[in-house]
């Protein structure tokens, strides 16, 4: 997110609503929580036009919140805070923020009640700790979010032209007050230029090859005013287009011309304008096509089926899988020959295939992946070695074997990602070849 | 990580060394990709007896990172940089910090044969952009940390009493130089007092009833130097306790002492003071009684086999399983009898128990998990009803209903750590019976 002017347009750098985040927890310093809250909301502001210049995460510790308050209002206008709200003695935040901004605590009737029906409602006792949850800074600039998914209440402090929201921690608690309260509530407060990115799923080729293909027309972008990402992950490039400014239709075309423009840069190796994930790709053609799919997974251990069922809507496309850990199971669950398994050994190509034919019959699926390898850790030749193989309609049939690198929890992100794009692309191929026919 | 000071030891408080994080990346703040790299950091360098007092996201740009670096070495005295030192041109860390630090980049002739030989290796074509990957900063205070994962090179600084190190954001390739250089130099370059936590993981209860069960026992911590937070997620509850001081006996017997005190008080409800992760837990008793486990999932789509198998040396223990996502996988994949299906819905209690039964025998397994239910997201009055099964040795059968929220994410989460507490709080006892048998 640099400083961007948009070609033709005023100067947009200074109109930006710039947002920080602070979260506040010893685990997310420890380590011991991977702050997804964060991601959340980067994502969600962006998309309504905010742009997040800071993210801080700090000690649930006065002093801490408080110096970091003074810093971040010395350069935006909008803070949100996330945790730190708890019900236990641990969590001091609601009580640094009253002071903060010159308030008291008072019991809320509002809140108290709802907090009562809410243990009522689960049967749970209601604990004078809990009664506490209802003690909430009240008087002129401070408005309490109603939050009816937890007993932590939300706030929302105005303050010498900024604002100050603090919500809890838990991230469906937080989610909640962010799309009913705080981002309606941010729209309406501040006006600010449209912000417009798009994203090109790459594939096959690392991030330096894909930027040696755009040369030139990458360097130019930042006179046109549009600002490149590059996103690597698992064998994966996202690149990200995005420009802002005051005229939504002007912006828009920007974006889309500069993504056209890249695609026909990087053509062999464009995954998708569309998707950001390719379970979410795969998921679409299956859908569109009324076909399904069966996977048989070995070295990635149910994380295709995991990730393919994370998607709402999965039981439409997806009949299910087997993970076969043993060669006992490639035969019984898979339908695996044992002299296959004698001959060439479980991580080979023939078993792979296999395994794809295997699980496609018994799924009664139209499409079936299967993954055979060794995920590691350890020291011996064959780890990282792996083969993942598609079985699709009219016979098609395809392995592809990789040999990778010594992190199994690498091989295993690796193959989830390089199996759904063996699918996605022959799902691809099958549509266009389907509509060739129909024409 | 609050401020405390040991009974019967100095105040610490001013002899800790305080360590702060900045990651750069606009896929940060956009929350296109999550933070893991500094909850990874965070997790080691606590065990290493550093604090992290913060956490900075940042942008890639050169007035941010400098603004940055200016408020932290106003408050530390060592800066952790993750990121920004791609090949491609929207990566701008490398100039920045060297202009920061008075330094030039030149070509660095042992990191370019490198770079060299990193592509060689691996039969990719050596480009341009790499070679700019050996221009680095030299000079006094600047020392070039070898990364043999990747073309990009770590960097540390020495400035004015402080250190500044940065390096790549891949991953694979920050940990490598944590763990091979920066964790090493850190704790040579500066002294620090022994800190020491300890984590006591509940199933069960919530926070406010764990609390509760505390008490008075918890509100008079603080003055005996411990300090204590809660990390709920997904039904569990992780309670953290810790010290740190000079003397590391003294230190781990402070805690020690208060995870003895807590987990009595908390009785019923601790599921472990060893292992914050069940599937750890599981996957240790397995090991240890030679037993293996199979799972049918259902609802849960792979995700508990996902988690198990990321383990390293799963195969040891884990047989395989069946996502079975129709009513037809559920007869052919899970041994369920259609009779059963018809009579009382895909989700039982019946089809639950059938499905453990019919994994556990096709798998010849010594125990067996099995899921099934309406993971949502949707408004029926179904959705959230799961039922949870567990078979075990001597005829052990379990079946455990809930009826949670309508967030498919969060279903299936919190299904996969009630199913690995159910087999783990199993396992347990079966452990202790043989135990008992034995003497």
């Amino acid at each position: 997110m640099g400083r961007f002017c948009i070609q033709g347009l005023a100067e947009v750098y200074f109109c930006r609503v710039n947002v920080e985040i602070i979260a506040i927890g010893d685990e997310l310093l420890l380590g011991q929580t991977v702050d997804t809250n964060s991601t959340w909301m980067g994502l969600e502001l962006s998309q309504h036009g905010f742009a997040i210049s800071r993210k801080v995460v700090i000690s649930d510790d006065p002093v801490e919140l408080t110096r970091a308050l003074n810093e971040s209002l010395s350069r935006v206008q909008a803070v949100l805070v996330t945790g730190g709200l708890g019900p236990t003695l641990d969590d001091r935040t609601k009580e640094t923020l009253a002071e903060y901004f010159g308030t008291k605590l008072e019991l809320h009737e509002p809140a108290l009640r709802f907090i009562r029906s809410y243990f009522q409602r689960r049967n749970l006792p209601f604990l004078e700790a809990n009664k506490l949850q209802a003690m909430l800074p009240v008087g002129e600039g401070c408005t309490i979010l109603p939050n009816p998914r937890g007993t932590a209440q939300g706030m929302w402090f105005e303050h010498k032209g900024a604002v100050v929201v603090s919500m809890p921690g838990v991230p469906n608690e937080m989610k909640g007050l962010m799309r009913e309260e705080v981002i309606p509530a941010l729209t309406k407060r501040f006006e600010r230029p449209f912000r417009f990115y798009r994203t090109i799923l790459c594939f096959g080729k690392g991030e330096s090859f894909l930027s040696a293909l755009l040369g030139d027309w990458e360097s130019d972008l930042q006179h046109a005013g549009i600002s490149l990402a590059y996103l690597p992950a698992h064998g994966q490039v996202r690149i990200r287009l995005s420009a802002s400014g005051e005229n939504e239709s002007q912006v828009r075309d920007l974006v889309n011309q500069a993504v056209e423009e890249a695609s026909k840069l990087l053509s062999p190796f464009v995954a998708s304008t569309e998707h950001e994930d390719p379970a979410h790709g795969v998921a679409a053609l299956l859908l569109d096509s009324r076909q399904r799919v069966a996977v048989a997974e070995s070295f990635t251990g149910g994380s295709i089926a995991s990730r393919l069922t994370l998607l709402p809507g999965a039981s439409n496309w997806f009949n299910g899988g087997v993970v076969t850990y043993t060669d006992a199971a490639k035969v019984s669950h898979a339908g695996v020959d044992p002299e296959t398994l004698r001959q060439f050994g479980a991580v080979s190509e023939e078993v792979a295939l296999q395994m794809a034919h295997g699980i496609r019959q018994s799924m009664g699926a139209d499409w079936a992946l299967a993954t055979t390898g060794y995920a590691g850790p350890g020291e011996g030749e064959e780890v990282g070695k792996v083969y993942i193989s598609l079985l699709g309609p009219g016979g098609l049939e395809v392995v592809h074997f990789q040999h990778w690198g010594r992190s199994r929890e690498m091989n295993i992100h690796r193959g989830v990602t390089y199996a759904l794009h063996l699918i996605w692309s022959a799902l691809r191929k099958h549509q266009e070849d389907c509509q060739k026919k129909v024409v």
